[in-house]
């Protein structure tokens, strides 16, 4: 049994820790949350004890941290983590700066533990399949990566302040799909980006709405769209196309059930948000951690994945800003 | 040039009429029709003359015939033009009694001229497509059909009265569809009828929705469901399953538009109905019985065909009516 | 925690066990099997001990009995269960002889605890989506119910054996279908049935390929087809057609991934079968049942539900045996 | 009726050609090209004659002409029917220079004359009926727009050298596509374009695969993407979306039939080319085009899109060339 220290009590927390407890290779042994009742709840549930940060990384029967705590706490945790020699699956961003996350990245290496950037959408069964068949040449060579990512409705404001901004809190996830399907780095990136949805973005020097093209150094070509709301879900779709056809990974509905009537063939639209159409690959992804930390898999998610999503994210932000394209 | 006469200048007589127009090897000669300003306005719009059954037949210009009259009017007229040795389309059914059918396949036999009975589903590119799978084996060796056909809405109450009833009438193009899919003609049906509708087709001594099971020889089975109304437009479906899998044909759609909105996927329901659906296949089997009177194909149906239907209909007639199962 | 005894620790008592452990309202207490280490292993896994039939259910702390063990016993168990007062879940059959199944459901209704019969597709998100719906009035007044079910591949030679045959085996989870979107029994039906697949099926006594109509006392017509074997996996399709529509639910697949190439687009067959297709509706019954064990939901699966679905089965048997309908 | 005279009795002449003939409200008079004897054939076919532009543009009969001839004749034909006073219908592009396309505008606005460039996929009735729902306020506000365009395969070697390039030859559709679903020109764009299905592209000077992104001065967005190759036949899509939700037009396939089998469910690719595609789109542009010239209708393509397209076609060129977004 993998005992687990897991920061953070929140909504992702709770996947989380009900992950561990289905996975039956692991077991939850501590939960610290700044608020106290909400750990101490999380940790009741699963037979955990709330703790504190030291205490917990203290205790050589923790083999492995689960960072799910805010983004400006990611970098600490990790790099105490790694000093601790626990293994590491930290939410996405390590941070939300270039050289804090090049830092924390260094102290990880130094340390030699398993650290694993949870990049969710590598363990969607539908992006995994999608890719898979890539790799087994179902598209023969990639010409063109067609992302389409745009959330139900905004965040909180609150929230908008301290995101990053849409690039680095929620393009991101792209850029590392970008990455992941292309298999390599692009050079080169292009954004327009405008306010259409809602001015608080703005207001909050952000943006709502954009589009991104990317090249590598061979030429293949990647676009990405995204938008702060869709009235009718969670659109998540991706498509890659290349010398011997095209592969599109759609969404997913809750049901298969259509009506057909006066007004037309009416199915299901999406599923609302990423905790229903991410579920599976919430379980997956901490499933190949667990069999990581146990010995039985090696990462697929690598330290420098989440560096290079968030060097993508400022060229894009820095595309914005000049109204030029940006190299890597 | 094929010089055609044609019987019958309604709605389905002016399909035909423009098709042998666009058809270039083939011209209208003569249009007869007891309505003699629709005659005349049919005869004038393709440079044709109106004209009366006897003298039509009386001109050896004229090769061939398109009889696209009223119903009690087709026995007559394929029977007329056989003896005067012309080819002959025909729209469905030959007549509605079966001797009268017998009498006439045999006189059109003894005349020896191509005879072509109206089965426009056949000639329907999905279901074409469909049969031409089937036969290259893509489903392997067939174990069940299963055919879906329903109506927009229910036809002029007049019209009930003379059309022969919903077996005779409607689901004579399903047992056609069945027979030609299935290979053989099967031995038994059984059939439960219902008037659910509309309350004018029991008054009528008709049914509006049907159920049909039929069985062949070696055990192949075939179902079939018809209903004179479906709101969202006509139905017309096709799967056929087998020991390799399993071959479907769906509806028609007049656009690929769906719109994705607050209240789900909407996309298109089928087109209309026959005018629309089968606008190809009307235009596909009159190119064909025209290269057969030309010499240039050999009928994809035969005279049979239209009297195994009618059979068929007779038995689901006669099931109905006994409660039992019916041997063809 | 309602304290739970299972008997069965196959394939599906699996299922069941890891879905007590998902709950978190439940708790397995004890498993009962004839063979004692896979008893002993379920047991271990979920913190149970393995166990007697007898010790079990003098078990005080026990308020709940699971049946997922062979068919033959569930009567049996059903009948020890009920008298010692406890809750029973038993997967479907309660038996397959019909004078059998009155009386155990005479001793559940004297003993007044609460009787659930697997009949897991009700719980199929799916399926149940199509039932809210249609309970809402989607689709207005039912007219027809077209059922198509078509396992992966024929069971075991000795299972077939054992199995009472495929109407009361297979195509009893059609009849319980069909009886629940008519929201009525229906009052006749007439089977046609064959064997197409394997000759191990009639050597046996049984078919392979049926199709079965139903009809209601107002006339509402069912129709329904069955397959021992389906190369693309489980067929699991509904449909109900209304006055104001149609409803259809279709088959589930693994991704939502499709390939276009010159061999045209291909998309993932169906899940391969119902531990993958129902995986959910296991999941959701079971949290049903245990919520109805807590007292906070009404069992919406009745025991009449089982006894319907056989009588219907036993119809169907005798409809093919006849070669006439027989009324229900 | 309306006597026209057409210029090129090429593929895309003899489709505009049958198109005349099916209208019934106009007749070709004269046809002209350099191949006499291909514009003897299409001349007889349609019972029209074979002539010179001079000759046919001095008959005061021609009322209209159709200009299907190769591209750099498009913009002297035109100015020579302009002046002659008969409505044009004109091929797109006007020219590939931008000055002589103003040049030519210029011309047919002083003689007033109807002019029409044919933009195709305008009448394509997936894009129209989207463009309709898009104007019903189906989605909304427009926030962005995506284009993909595939052909299936390269054109000639010979082609490309004469072709002006992709964005002047083929993506100039997808930039009137852009105009026409934003209703407004956009005011920069910038591209990426590479050379991967064929180095015959970039010996050529031109390119094979882009990605082009735009947006409009309120910040609407805009992608599109093109490639000269695709395995899986003509690639034709649109998406719009907005505040109230998304409309997508998808492909169009020849039937609705797909196989399910041990490989997956497979279905038609699209249409091959624009041939097929097209078809209905350029019947309905020809019947616009005849409702027009006989004052039924007004032109929904203007003089000045076949300008802009290629204004904005020139701006890609310079992207490409200069590595950065132009302004328009």
């Amino acid at each position: 049994m993998l005992e687990i220290c897991q920061f953070g009590a929140g909504r992702i927390g709770q996947i989380h820790a009900g992950n561990v407890a289905a996975n039956g290779r692991a077991r939850l042994r501590y939960v610290v949350d700044v608020n106290a009742s909400a750990a101490e709840a999380l940790a009741a549930k699963h037979g955990a004890k709330p703790s504190t940060t030291e205490a917990a990384l203290a205790d050589p029967a923790v083999k492995a941290v689960l960072i799910a705590s805010s983004t400006d706490t990611h970098a600490d945790l990790i790099e105490a983590a790694a000093r601790a020699g626990k293994a590491i699956f930290c939410e996405k961003p390590i941070d939300l700066s270039l050289p804090r996350v090049d830092a924390c990245v260094k102290v990880v290496k130094q340390a030699g533990v398993p650290f694993f950037i949870g990049f969710n959408r590598r363990f969607d069964p539908n992006f995994a399949a999608l890719r898979a068949a890539l790799q087994q040449g179902a598209v023969g060579r990639v010409e063109t990566v067609t992302i389409t990512s745009r959330d139900p409705a905004p965040p909180h404001p609150a929230f908008i302040a301290t995101s990053g901004g849409m690039f680095r809190d929620m393009m991101i996830h792209d850029f590392d799909m970008a990455h992941w399907l292309l298999g390599q780095v692009p050079v080169e990136l292009f954004a327009y980006a405008s306010c259409l949805v809602d001015p608080m973005f703005s207001a909050a020097g952000d943006v709502d709405t954009a589009v991104v093209v990317m090249k590598t150094a061979d030429g293949v070509l990647c676009q990405i769209t995204n938008s702060r709301r869709a009235v009718y879900g969670y659109d998540q779709r991706v498509e890659v196309f290349g010398s011997a056809g095209l592969l599109q990974a759609g969404n997913v509905t809750p049901t298969t059930v259509s009506r057909w009537g006066a007004d037309g063939v009416v199915a299901d639209k999406p599923l609302p948000f990423f905790l229903q159409r991410y579920a599976g690959a919430y379980r997956a992804e901490l499933d190949h951690f667990i069999d990581c930390c146990l010995g039985d898999a090696k990462p697929v998610v690598q330290p420098e994945d989440g560096r290079i999503a968030l060097v993508i994210a400022e060229a894009a932000v820095e595309s914005v800003k000049r109204g030029t394209p940006v190299k890597m």
